[in-house]
């Protein structure tokens, strides 16, 4: 038998040519304004193209080479300025350097022993993210995103309530209701339904205009649950939804919870990373009366998928009373150094992925104020993108459509089948991506994602300018 | 306002200086035997070496790459040939690739329209470990860990027995009972506790001398759990126990799963990769009759962390009914594309990080022959450490101590010691790591974890000699 099976320097060496195309193909092709942002392919074609199928034998570098060169050009690029699609978009350099630094790495977050330097890292990073809440103590950890990091809040709220739900089960508890905006986060259905609490029992709360909670309607449905013999626990605010961008109003929201004595949860995924910022922190206002937040650096701050923290107001050790399983294997109570540190208890999960380094890194590249930076700037362009909007109205903006359609009956109707058209020609033109939705009322419009630092004026005076082209025949 | 803000090509360059730090850091020095695997320091020491505290200023590149640097040089080195301590063990090349491929892309696996490779990359690779399993269709995903696969068969298998407990919780339900073995991972408790079922209805089944489920037991168990008015529905059966490595039988599980009419759920995240020799695979005998599979390649097989799959036999969509939430913004129903693509409401999770590529591109460059090799490898070395222990046996392992305490009436309790003391020292020398822990009635042992390719005998005898130079004088 050869030994070793496979040479270091020799997959070293592949690592390296690979790094090379990575660079070229995915970071500067990826982000260069003159490339496409997707190369679209139907599925038959693509898969036929690619060549995906696993087989007996493996292949020789130069045929992984172009097969890693393959997977970027179909895939979609996420870090070009022209991509708006997602709440992810763009990149940043030093969040990315500590990604393939911990890709390298390779080691689970759950005891000292095996990532001392994680362990210690993870613990001012929340440390950190919490002080911007407005909390000098406290708990926390990362999720592998901002779904699970609400799970966690609707857990451990439970648990809180009832503990004797670990051992027994729901089947020892009265009937539990969750509240939540009309417009909060799928996420909420998903917990409901994964932790046994049923859909039916999160009970929607009315939203205002802008789609913000109206804190009225929150203690009229709390009446209503009671009503019906279900008994509240868990209030669910949203700040930043994820269609809107609404920010459900706190301080109201936590008057309420106090009164009635309920879990009051922020799922601050999207919006939290506006704390960075003291011009636009005020969104927030009451974030610290919350019990729990839910806050994903890898949408706002860039660090890129996944970076989410659940940060909770606690410092009795919920979390870990709550999740913990004691596994001999892992947290042994003879160690020879203080196992408190060994946080893996906390979690849900086992291994898990050590997501705090990107985080880090970046914050020390740049700094508080650079993020502070970052964030001022995508509120700036999103206030001229709505500038330039008002000053074009529809009489510029689709005005084939507006004038032929204006008073027909079904004007609704044809309206609702513009955007999905304009998608389909952006997409296969590789031009831009840009995503759409009803909501309410509101048939299909566009939610366009601005907080790539490298986008400029122009990339948002490029955005509306292409939405007219596409649809300018319609 | 500069724009732009951070400019990509001296972003480029900065990610190019850190990979060679990454290179020479991590990978060379990190897979030296003539290196440490760990460099030890005490917490308190640790934080004031890596001052990790986030300031309002940020820093120079090279100051930054001295970070990097630092994290590397106190970070536990899992790619090691000498690293013995988890289920992660070892570093491949190639799928390390796949992760910075991965991790330079960015995007979430929900939909086909921001994921379309890698949509059709995860739908291949599962396709494939089905395959294995001896399923010619089925269902799955990849999740964030094993502990969340877990979760999921807990999740669909309950959904099949009770489709109401979305919609109404686990209320409108019967109380309900899984069974497991007395060795199966925590995550069973971890899951019952999460999914609102209660640690307490989690049934633990006897295990014979070698740690493997007896089936009389279960069959035993479950009448015991009827008569206590519980309702079965879900077993969950280990291949590949974290401690012991046991193989549970999977035959007359699946004969009294039928008769029960119950779920049959196979833990394989350690075990599942015996799947690809044809040596081996008799281990899992049975694996076909299972409803559903927990695989871990991120453990035997070294795609790094997280690349956890959890498959299903089933083909009627339940995992997309069981977690669907319909989210307009995602997963609009007008789109231009067939939207059967779009597997994001499979998930629990809304973004979802690549787990597939990393496996695809491994697989691909040794192909399934290379990735047998490994297997039967990694047994042959195990093979050779258990006949290279006979030959040693108290004799000489230990000699002192055993000698010493031979009749001493406390000759547990002082061998129960043994363990944490070598652990320290070698940590603290640096040489190795292996995890102990005790288990049923055996005090604190050794679990040596041997699964990289790069391994050799003589880091068997390694191994073995330096627990007997740690120990020597106790």
């Amino acid at each position: 038998m050869k030994e070793p099976f496979l040479d270091n320097s020799e997959g070293q060496l592949f690592l390296t040519e690979a790094f090379k195309v990575i660079i070229e193909e995915v970071l500067c092709k990826g982000t260069d304004v003159k490339e496409k942002v997707c190369e679209w392919r139907e599925p038959e074609e693509l898969a036929a193209l690619l060549d995906l199928e696993l087989r007996e034998n493996g292949e020789p570098q130069h045929q992984l080479l172009q097969r890693i060169r393959d997977v970027a050009k179909y895939s979609v690029k996420t870090n070009h300025p022209r991509f708006f699609n997602q709440l992810f978009a763009g990149v940043d350099y030093h969040a990315l350097t500590g990604r393939f630094l911990t890709e390298a790495l390779n080691t689970s977050q759950y005891t000292y022993e095996v990532a001392p330097v994680f362990v210690l890292m993870e613990d001012e990073v929340l440390s950190k993210l919490r002080s911007l809440v407005g909390w000098a103590e406290g708990d926390g950890i990362f999720c592998p995103g901002g779904t699970m990091s609400n799970m966690y809040a609707m857990n451990v709220a439970r648990y809180r309530a009832f503990p004797e739900v670990k051992l027994k089960g729901l089947w020892s508890l009265p009937r539990l209701a969750v509240f939540t905006s009309q417009q909060s986060h799928y996420s909420v259905m998903k917990a409901a339904a994964f932790q046994g609490i049923g859909t039916e029992n999160v009970f929607k709360v009315k939203v205002d205009d802008r789609g913000c909670m109206i804190p009225e309607d929150l203690g009229e449905t709390i009446e209503l649950a009671k009503s019906q013999g279900a008994v509240p626990f868990f209030v669910h605010a949203t700040s930043g939804t994820t269609v809107q961008g609404a920010f459900d109003p706190l301080e109201p929201i936590a008057d309420i919870c106090d009164r009635q004595g309920l879990w009051m949860h922020v799922d601050a995924a999207w919006g939290g990373s506006v704390l960075f910022s003291k011009e636009h922190k005020h969104l927030m206002r009451g974030v610290e009366r919350a019990d729990s937040v839910t806050w994903n650096p890898h949408k706002m701050m860039l660090t890129g998928l996944q970076c989410s923290a659940i940060l909770l107001k606690d410092t009795t050790h919920l979390l870990k009373h709550c999740h913990s399983a004691d596994a001999t294997y892992l947290f042994q109570q003879d160690k020879f150094y203080d196992s408190s540190l060994d946080t893996g208890d906390k979690s849900i999960q086992c291994g898990r992925k050590v997501d705090c380094l990107k985080l880090w890194l970046m914050w020390k590249a740049v700094g508080s104020k650079g993020l502070e930076e970052r964030v001022d700037r995508a509120f700036a362009h999103t206030r001229y993108l709505v500038e330039e909007m008002k000053k074009r109205e529809e009489n510029i903006f689709f005005s084939h459509f507006y004038l032929t359609y204006e008073n027909s009956p079904d004007y609704n109707d044809r309206l609702s089948k513009v955007a999905p058209v304009i998608k389909e020609r952006m997409m296969k033109q590789g031009t831009m991506m840009l995503g759409y939705q009803p909501q309410g009322g509101r048939v299909n419009f566009f939610r366009m994602i601005v907080i790539s630092p490298q986008l400029s004026h122009q990339d948002m005076t490029f955005c509306l300018n292409e939405i007219e082209r596409l649809g300018n025949d319609l």
